[in-house]
């Protein structure tokens, strides 16, 4: 019984034989292409067709949310601009694979300026490249088994294209040796209800067709289980489903300490599921998702009615103001300079003191949408703040126009460190754990062969996380967290414990957390922070984390 | 006598009347060209191989350090790739201006492939940009001012082209509104002997024509000061060319405090300036200057040779081994992906552990350049470590080729967060300020317009650094600074105070640290350093330091 480990991202149990998707597709050859340079154009752009038409039939075919990812996925294979560029690379000698492969530099330099959201998901994009490499180079484009049994899947990586074609009937499970807890298929992953886990280093050493049990839960992968391990996984399921099914009422220990359940949204539309899932709140209201793709920011009045629509639905809502730049540029909101690190560069708070007429249109917005509203219901925050200087200035500006409750994400490390400055400028906290973890570990959260090194559970994001937490406790301010760390059930004890006094997640993942702090006293999460922290590795600090919460076992978790 | 304060980057003080270049390019129409594309190209064409001409003749006038970065920026107006992005985008209907404009962002995508060390600064390519763009749209470029009479300069910034044209005869000062104390800019005015200031909020407030004094030390610029002002800027000025002149020998406080004084090196030809400016040894030999623009690595006879060379000069020799990606990418290691940020990606130890027989090559090459010396004259030390782990692989690395002395430079933010973990596994740190910097403050280094925002006096920097320090001293091991940050001989004296072992700066910068350090006692720099952590801004910190510091008037700082 071998066992590998990686991040559990949706949870469940998958048992059965594994099929193993392998093979990357080979960068082309820079070589001069010496044939018909026309025909090879012609060649190069039917293979960007057939791609688009491809993702779209499996976008047709699955809807949801794996459908939007699909879609813009065509989109970028069908985009004039990098049909343009691939017609000029073959004219200057390339061969069709060779100049779809250099075109999609280009491609996403088009996609940077263009204010699309999809356009930094590179994994997205490098997906739809290398199905039109391997197209062209006549090479088998790594698929997903076709087979009438139950498999867990094991691969290097998986894009929303093949995971939207996995049949949740027949893969019982995936596993992959890359990736991470963030991206999209990890989500899609949960909406879809299938199992998997992701960072798992050496799973593609299980030879296929070898019996193994995969637990997304707990991010175990177990060759050649006995049926007692199997039994046990089995029965813990069962558990997990009873106890996510008996947990209701608003978030707390077992011992009563609150810990409010809120919920991450991006406009009306996710109010239904969020209310389904028993959110006391909404913690982040992302209100840049309102401005996508539009060429001017939306009118007050059209704010005004998204807004007020999410005020009437919860009693405390808070709303992020504009976080644009980075990965999801808007075009009316430029950034001064070109870019190298975008990540880096003008983004959030930084780009609206560039724009400040938005940034007060906004909270205008904001404002009257909450009119006759309680006071403390709405409360508005500020992405990408660097120090106290920035969070005073936005708190002046909440309050010019009424706004009682300001606050600032807490996602660059300065503001993790100096969290006790900030604290005196604001009214409350938000721990942004994705951005945090890209800063502190100076890794790509877009790139998926990296993800995997920003995992949560690194000690040194728990120590600052814990800084800023007591920083806000001292100063009688609350302190939340609102990335995606928030959705483990093990994580948000001990978060919990390190005097976070609010999560906030995407609302599939509410139940679960509800379960696991409703079965832990307050002391319980405390001492598994303490433990977490005495850790020196990501896996130490879960493993030390569990440990202390011995209701967990009987949660299946 | 209103006073504006931005960061001092080259000593001096310039007193004159102002003379003002404003003016920034404008951002050429997208509207499509309706004109004759054949000439219009010819007309873009023509403009960019001016620019090419212009950049040339300034090289040759000026030699030195300016005549590398000139002749750099000529090499890019002049690419053929850039030329071709440019003909497709004027046939594709853009005018020569927009073409050009459009095209340096597909340039710059080319540049990071190509192996080029220029390749991300970002402020000299859009330089080349403007010059070009602002030919063609028939818009004067802002240029320096032609006069006879000494003046101090007072621009937004300052590219290396405008800068190497300035004659330090009568340019006796000049004042940056943007920019920051890294970057060509900062490091060409030292080298150029004219006082600089940059990051100087307000400066462009200053009318053109004013009498002004510009301290470069200080980073002071007084509007209309009085004689006794102005009399007695050029008192400290001369203390402080006589403290220099005076101060000799090994780095210590006033109370022989050793703190050792190093420089920082790119290879054999650096030997000689670190000598004659008393470095006691090299603290950062940036390795990867051997190797830029290599299609294959050197040979280990190659690399002996250029190793062997600095460690005969010296006692004490720190060689950071590649550190390549990002903006400095190498084309015999290429990072597994595009990435969209780069500073986040695949850079440093992570590179070289995707290609293991690249950085044992290095370390065999280094242990056998180092054999026969003195076992602790060599020590080897890896940049871009994240954790304990790496830092393990690290050390194992170098002991298995017989290196004693293996460390880690802490530039990731969660390496200084649990330094002591990490002290366990290796022999000593360097802090590299300039890269922490970026990550703690989520601030590209690169880009001009954001810089200001990198300043290392900013608390949240301090106290990560005091952190590591203090991680370091209580393993019993060395904990030095290699970024630009050393070069300022305030913060050197608050470093010092916060536990740091060694200093490693360029080798101009030596003498006046060397001075700052032997005018104070260690309990001195123990204090300037509570004192500027107990602030809450960048200009209270320095401030509060200077305030602590008092042998810093006597040497005219």
């Amino acid at each position: 019984m071998r066992e590998f480990t990686g991040t559990g991202v949706s949870p469940g149990v998958g048992v059965g034989r594994v099929r193993v998707m392998t093979g990357s597709v080979p960068v082309p050859p820079a070589e001069p292409f010496t044939g018909d340079r026309v025909a090879e154009t012609a060649r190069a752009l039917a293979a960007l067709e057939e791609v688009a038409r491809e993702l779209e039939s499996r976008a047709t075919a699955v809807g949801g949310e794996a459908h939007d990812v699909l879609s813009a996925q065509a989109l970028m294979a069908r985009d004039p601009d990098l049909a343009g560029e691939v017609t000029v690379g073959v004219s200057a000698g390339l061969s069709a694979a060779r100049a779809v492969y250099e075109s999609f530099g280009f491609y996403r330099e088009l996609l940077g300026g263009s204010g699309a959201y999809i356009s930094a998901r590179v994994a997205d994009l490098d997906d739809v490249r290398d199905r039109t490499v391997a197209r062209l180079m006549a090479f088998a484009v790594p698929g997903v088994p076709e087979t009438d049994e139950r498999y867990v899947l094991i691969t290097q990586d998986l894009s929303p294209a093949d995971l939207a074609l996995l049949d949740p009937a027949q893969c019982v499970a995936f596993v992959t040796e890359e990736g991470g807890p963030i991206g999209h298929t990890a989500i899609l992953a949960r909406a879809m209800g299938i199992p998997a886990i992701v960072a798992c280093a050496g799973a593609l050493e299980v030879p296929d067709g070898a019996y193994v049990l995969a637990d997304g839960a707990s991010g175990t992968l177990v060759l050649e289980p006995d049926p007692a391990r199997v039994e046990r996984a089995r029965a813990a399921e069962k558990a997990r489903a009873e106890a996510v099914g008996s947990a209701t009422g608003p978030g707390r220990t077992k011992d009563g300490h609150p810990v409010p359940l809120l919920a991450n949204v991006g406009g009306p539309a996710d109010i239904e599921p969020a209310l389904r899932n028993g959110a006391e709140g909404v913690g982040l209201f992302r209100s840049e998702y309102l401005f996508l793709d539009e060429a001017v920011p939306p009118s007050e009045e059209q704010q005004i009615a998204a807004y007020r629509a999410v005020l009437e639905a919860f009693p405390r809502v808070v709303v992020r103001v504009l976080d644009a730049g980075a990965d999801k540029p808007l075009s009316f909101l430029p950034p001064a300079a070109v870019e190298p690190n975008p990540a880096l560069g003008e983004r959030g708070l930084r780009l609206l003191r560039r724009h400040p007429e938005v940034l007060k249109g906004q909270l205008k917005a904001l404002a009257r949408a909450a009119e006759g509203l309680p006071a403390d219901r709405l409360r508005v925050m500020a992405p990408m703040v660097t120090d106290a200087e920035e969070a005073r200035v936005f708190t002046r500006a909440c309050r010019d126009v009424g706004i009682q409750q300001a606050g600032i994400m807490i996602e660059v490390p300065a503001a993790a460190v100096r969290a006790h400055d900030i604290a005196e400028e604001v009214d409350f906290f938000s721990l942004g754990t994705n951005d945090l973890a890209q800063y502190v570990f100076a890794v790509d959260r877009q790139v998926s062969s990296l993800t995997r090194l920003q995992n949560p559970w690194r000690p040194a994001l728990l120590d600052l996380m814990a800084h800023a937490a007591r920083a806000a406790t001292e100063a009688g301010k609350g302190c939340g967290v609102c990335g995606e760390a928030a959705a483990d059930p093990v994580m948000a004890c001990v978060l919990a414990g390190l005097g976070v006094t609010s999560l906030s997640m995407s609302s599939p993942s509410l139940p679960l957390v509800r379960a696991a702090l409703a079965a832990h006293t307050y002391a319980e999460c405390q001492e598994a922070a303490r433990a977490a922290r005495a850790a020196r590795t990501a896996g130490d600090a879960r493993a030390a984390a569990r440990a202390a919460l011995p209701a967990l076992e009987t949660l299946g978790l």
